[in-house]
């Protein structure tokens, strides 16, 4: 097939190349151009031979953060990466808010027009840095979870969040870029993954492409912590996945100081047992300007085997420091002096703040447990654990644990991913072969409801503590608090 | 394949019409329909049961009057029919000029934009006549010379004027109608009949389609009277075409009083031999307001028959009556007093016009002439001549054979079947398989270029008398001419 786009500029293209021309493609998966070259369609027409400039654009689309990557499809490299707050969050910091504004007359439209302006504003800059030419962009494909691909796509989203949570679309159909509103070539299609169901997106499914889950004989946790924490327990043969809201608590959101993982976040935090004077590091080792999602947990940590917090998340309020003191939201712990921050005031730790931690690790680490038992195994079964989001590059394994968040097994079989949901766009963008790989996942993927699931209320409740009431589940957490003084 | 638009309005159509919904499927030939279901795409989806709301418009956009109907696809009926005057005549009367125009700035847009809303114009009577909603159309086909179906896609035609003649599509890819402007629903989407060449266009296929030429055995000369002249002889093994630009004399233009054949159009016309006082009637049986084609054969049939102009086409002027007499552009006959017409003034018919009708049906003859003998035939083998063309629909042969426009064999072989290029659109529309016979028919005529041709030549200048220099081709006009005194 040939798009009417390629035939419009036909004539005067030939002319130009002197009938040498460089036409682009599309393909939708492997399976198509091995046995079916009728399912290729001819999108762009250029004079002469452009082939060395030949790039695409990946995208996560998350419900806080937005993450993109410029890509060169010739020699399969990032070119630049960048990362934004998702502009819809001035109309709701979750899901089911933005769900609700949606139902206002203009709504959807509006949601929608600030997802895209961030997205437009943010290949802007990715083209500049790299000094690609906006014509030079060939695809695009995008991975987010449900509700966040039926806003870009301006889809309803009312019934992901009525009973029995069925979305509009699972497999969105392929747009033209220009039809959502996306500043590229007329020619570029923007390819959407599958998700699964309402809460177990199309990030999750790129996440398990990204990562290989699917790939492999091992028994896999693959855990997606953000704001909508999404976790994936199976291996090549079967794939049980469930969605635990967490809160924006991990993306910086609900959290006095929170942001996103990017310059100026505080991430890296230590504590002097006999002063309770903290040792802080930033991302990009400026001035600090706030608190992203790892940097919380290692504060978090610290600040429980310091005893400046006890296991409920309550300050000791006894301690000779002036860091522990009084604020608006309760009792709260100065990470920084307003003289050495960038933003001019005191940045602190709240006690609101440790309790948005301590729900949102309650939600995932519930999720896992609900997810491990359901399928009739025990953590210690699990071979690998995979860890995937956007909250910060230097998650420490060991803080996670004293925190309750991740199973306390064999730190060695731990790994890290980063942003597992553009990981996996990045490698769609890369090859036919994947894009295939994605269908395939999100249909081998059995979905596990939570919401209404007593079993994880239950789990949910008992790991409201750090790192959770039952101390069993966490032995070498247990050891390290059990030398405080009481 | 799914439609974005479908997808769009999934959810609440789905919920809206209680899980009973009507889709609407394209599909694009019958081959498709039986061997390959994945050829078929949703277009739209609607609640409950819309069957008996089932509607398509059909149009032939010729370069000086544009044709449509709007026609009900359950009993395969016609609905309403309209006809108006291409919008792009502002811009040039004919193709040569409108392609010259578009090599100006914007000129293609402002071109596209002209014939488009001429048929938005159309397009909202002929729902309003027949009480048809607009989201009830479900598809449009259109057929028309090449240069139009290039203007009316926004198609580069500088090409199809340039040696070797090529345009740049023959088979234009299937539109959605909004994106070319044509104000339908968002799921319409516009099929144009596929061309032979830059002047064997679709409105030739369509025609060809139409009258079922290439279903039959009989050798058949199919002539499509109009602004382009266009002739095709064959049957169902082979056909052969060519295009013989006539000018726009047949639909009215370049004559003082001409028009399109609509309410008030001269058709009928008869003169009294002894006082030349004229009988006219009017389409519609209206007070007159101009000349149609057919009129104008009519009209110039008279004439000579009477006397009252000679075979050059020059006004006798020594007749005893007030009709004949000198104006603006030389000599003219009164058609119709001021009084008794509907513009206030005079009708008249003027030497210019005559010559004009006269060059006109010269190169529809020296056309039909050379394609005749290039296929080693002569006129007395043709078994049936079919006449198409919307310049009136009461053409009558013996006075066509009188001014030399048809050829003079015997009456029964004549067929006329009205607007060749609109019949053939309209039953496009009613069935998948003609949809394919299009296709097939473009492919298997052969086209024979006029433009550089010597015969045609020469068959054109000796064409340029009433009815030919060479009066033994049209013995039975001669023997009436005979009679006259000179």
């Amino acid at each position: 097939m040939v798009d009417f786009g390629v035939v419009k500029k036909l004539a005067s293209v030939l002319r130009d190349g002197d009938w040498k021309v460089t036409v682009t493609s599309l393909v939708t998966g492997a399976k198509r151009l091995t046995s079916d070259r009728q399912g290729q369609t001819l999108i762009n027409i250029e004079p002469g031979d452009t082939r060395k400039r030949y790039f695409s654009l990946a995208f996560d689309i998350g419900t806080t953060g937005v993450r993109g990557q410029l890509l060169d499809l010739n020699r399969g490299r990032v070119l630049a990466e960048g990362v934004d707050y998702n502009g819809q969050i001035s109309y709701g910091e979750d899901i089911i808010t933005r769900i609700a504004y949606c139902q206002r007359p203009g709504g959807l439209k509006k949601l929608q027009q600030a997802i895209v302006a961030t997205i437009n504003g943010m290949i802007g800059k990715l083209l500049a840095e790299a000094k690609v030419k906006v014509e030079e962009v060939a695809h695009m494909v995008v991975a987010g979870n449900t509700t966040m691909v039926h806003l870009f796509l301006r889809l309803e989203p009312k019934y992901i969040r009525l009973a029995p949570y069925t979305p509009t679309v699972s497999t969105a159909p392929l747009v033209r870029a220009n039809s959502v509103g996306i500043e590229l070539a007329e020619h570029v299609y923007v390819y959407t993954l599958p998700s699964v169901a309402s809460y177990v997106g199309a990030d999750i499914v790129s996440g398990v492409v990204g990562s290989g889950v699917y790939q492999r004989k091992k028994l896999t946790l693959y855990m997606d912590i953000g704001t909508n924490g999404e976790i994936v327990i199976g291996n090549s043969e079967w794939m049980v996945a469930a969605s635990c809201s967490a809160g924006p608590a991990f993306e910086g959101g609900g959290v006095r100081h929170g942001m996103i993982a990017t310059d100026g976040a505080i991430e890296g935090f230590d504590i002097n047992p006999s002063n309770f004077e903290p040792a802080i590091s930033t991302m990009g080792d400026t001035k600090p300007k706030g608190i992203c999602g790892s940097g919380l947990i290692n504060i978090v940590a610290g600040l429980l085997e310091a005893g400046v917090i006890s296991q409920n998340g309550k300050f000791n309020i006894d301690l000779p420091t002036k860091r522990v003191r009084r604020g608006s939201d309760g009792y709260e712990y100065v990470l920084s002096w307003g003289g050495e921050t960038q933003i001019g005031k005191d940045i602190v730790i709240t006690e609101v703040d440790i309790d948005n931690l301590i729900r949102a690790k309650a939600a995932m680490y519930a999720g896992c447990q609900t997810l491990v038992k359901g399928v009739g195994i025990s953590c210690a079964d699990l071979e690998q654990v995979i860890i995937a989001g956007a909250f910060g590059s230097h998650i420490d394994v060991e803080k996670s644990i004293t925190i309750g968040l991740f199973p306390d097994i064999p730190r060695d079989r731990f790994i890290f991913i980063g942003n597992g949901s553009l990981l996996g766009a990045r490698l769609t963008s890369f090859s036919t072969d994947i894009v295939d790989d994605g269908g395939r996942v999100a249909k081998m993927i059995t979905n596990l409801e939570l919401s209404e699931n007593v079993d994880f209320m239950n789990n949910y409740v008992a790991a409201l503590f750090l790192p959770h009431t039952n101390a069993s589940e966490f032995p070498s957490a247990k050891k390290r608090l059990d030398k405080l003084p009481k």
